[in-house]
Parts: C-alpha cells; structure tokens; sequence
C-alpha cells in the first residue's frame, strides 16, 4: 500500500504519525507565564538531541486555528515574549493517570497542577516549577524555536533546550549514571489513545554481533 | 538527588538521557552518498514534528572526533554538500537484530544493507531505497538541517524531514489510516542496549476523565 500525505486530509496524517512513530516517551511539560501562573502539559513528540551540551527538544504543534500552545506561549525565547525556560518530567506508571489529565484544554489562565493534584516543588535554576511527583526531571533553557508553518493551523514546531539541571528520585540513577529502567517505569505513547508499559525489555549488541544474539522475540 | 550537566562527562551526560528519555522509537534511516552508495543506521533521538505538512525529525550527532555521520553527509541539503532526502523504516520485533547490527561502525563506502541482509526496495518519490522488511516506512525530503555545535564531539544535529510518501505492509493502515499496533509490533529502545517492546498497551483518555479511569497499572 503507497499512500501520499497530499492525499491526507490534517487529521489523518496526525493519526498515521502517531500510530507509526511508537513508542515515544513523554514530556510532562511544566512552564510558568509572564503573569506567574502555572502550566503543565503532555508531549509525546520529545526526545533527545545531543550531549554536548546536553540538549533535548519536544514539538508543540499549533492548534487547529494556527495559534501556538500555552506551553509554546511561556517557554519561547523572551526576545519573542516567552520566559525562555521549561521543564520536562518524565512520566512513570503511578503519573500515567494526572498526566493524561493535564492534557485537558483549560482557558490560560488556569493551572493543571490543580487538575490534576500534581505537586509543585521548586526548580534551582529556571522559574517553572518541577512535578515533585516525577522520578525525573530536566530543567531546561530554550536554545531555539523552529517553526514550520507559522500561524497554520497544526503547523509544526521544535523547542531546543538545553539542560541546566537534573533531579533524580532516591535510586533512580546510580553512581554510573544508569537509569535503572524498573525504577523509572516509564510509561510510552502509542497511537489513538494508547500507551505502553516499559516492563517487557531485552538487550543486543551494537553491530553485526547482533545478528547471532539470542531474545526472547524471535 | 540533584545533578548539573556541568559535573558530567559528555557520556555521562548521553548514558543518562538515554536511560531517561524512554521508550524511544526507533528510525532505520536509509540514504544514498553522492555516489551512490546506500547507507543505513538506525535513530532513535527520532519522533514527529507535525502533520501541516506532514513532518518528522532524526537526530544524528557527531561522532567523539565531531565529524558528521555518514547518514547526515548523505541526507543534508543539496546546497550543503548532501542529497536532501532519507527514508525512514519503522522497525518491528521481526527487524530488531537487523536494526541492530546496522549500527556496526562501517567505513564510509561499505553497505549495511550487505551486511545485514535487509533489502533495499526502490522508493517512489526520493533516491534511497526504502527497507523491503519494514511494515512501514516514510519517504523524506530534507527541510533543514540544525546544529546546535557544529564540529564540535558529540555535538547535537536535528534533521527536519517532510514525509512525501508513505509504504504500509498490507493491513498495518486499515480505511481511517490507523495503524494497527500489534501488526506494526514495533520496537522501543531503552537506556544502555535496552530495548522494549510494545505489546503491553492500554489506553486513557484525554483531559481530566483520565483521573477516574482504571488501568491495569495501578
């Protein structure tokens, strides 16, 4: 089956991308607007860019009338009226539930950390608060905002951060920096309304010695 | 516990956002050199960026000696030295050790496609093949190409991607182009050489019904 996105109406190209790029990790992002209210929101469309310096990027799409999110509104740069700075939580089984419910569309000026009884606990460098309830977060100042298609409706665009700060739940990383992924359990995206758990895990090597490994899939 | 990037090692710092950023989905990315020689390597600082137009992005950091991979000398822009195009394989359970064997480091001329055994099948739209055995795969064209420390070791690059064609194993879209999730069986990567899979679904809704929602986690 071949298909071309111009054959596509918005809505179905969304729901192709979701369903195909799985599983994707999520962002719990927290930011604060110029006016000091809270806002946090769920992206799945996040992951790493690069270690040095240690950069990651989520993409807040514009809604279906071409306007950027609260969370774009508060994060952007301040040279374009934004805080500069975000933070992103990592979300855990036990977090699956408020998570979900942070994606409810409330009017700007409310906050989701009410919502959903998420608890707000200080961030060292950047403003935004961080979920006292993550098992880990990243504290971020915004490098860059890309857009794609500004003021289109679903027009894409990528928030580059840089990691100023990390904080880490008792256990969580050990002195190697190892994530122990049992301890996280994150929690991953997948199409419509689907998540996944991260409990069903194997390893391979790197290169061709992965050819000849053994796992539990195959 | 609370860390700042600058008391960490650039490994340090990618071992932890491996192990934090997860589930990650997974990109085979495969190109063509200016000479015509195919590549592949798979991606996971991978994901979505938006559907107007339709849009995804890989991150391919430089290598330890900051010289960009042979996947990103491929697909740059044509006025950048590059071709401007890259195909993106989703990788299923069936894949995995293929997909993992690609990232054996091989000199520039030499072909992962030989070495794993995948199949390069002609694409429609772009010059690189696209991998017979993906039951889904996105052909790009390069939008740009950012770099957040160009030359430098390890060094953060983002590659924007506009999807110009789409091939679907058969029944993996049905009618509405969703994407049937246990016939995709897709792969996430984990920190270290941690993989999950993706069998272990559930589903919430969006907004604050999800806090009354039972889930089999919790």
């Amino acid at each position: 089956m071949e298909l071309s996105p111009d054959q596509l109406t918005i809505p179905e190209r969304y729901k192709l991308m979701i369903g195909a790029i799985v599983p994707r990790p999520i962002a719990l992002v927290s930011t604060i607007s110029r006016e000091d209210r809270f806002n946090l929101a769920p992206y799945s469309f996040f992951n790493g860019v690069g270690s040095n310096p240690m950069t990651l990027l989520f993409c807040p799409a514009n809604d279906s009338d071409g306007r950027e999110k609260d969370t774009l509104r508060n994060c952007k740069p301040t040279e374009e009226g934004g805080t500069g700075q975000f933070v992103v939580n990592i979300v855990s089984e036990s977090l699956a539930r408020q998570m979900a419910a942070a994606a409810e569309p409330l009017p700007y000026e409310e906050n989701e950390f009410e919502l959903t009884g998420l608890t707000p606990a200080p961030s060292t460098v950047v403003a935004p608060p961080r979920v006292a309830e993550s098992p880990l977060a990243f504290e971020c100042e915004t490098l860059q905002v890309i857009r794609t298609n500004p003021g289109e409706p679903s027009g894409g665009n990528v928030v580059l951060g840089k990691v100023v700060a990390i904080h880490a739940a008792d256990g969580v990383i050990d002195e190697r920096k190892r994530v122990d992924p049992a301890k996280l359990a994150a929690v991953g995206r997948m199409g419509g309304l689907g998540y996944c758990l991260t409990r069903d895990r194997f390893e391979l090597p790197m290169g061709k010695k992965a050819l000849d490994t053994p796992t539990p899939i195959s």
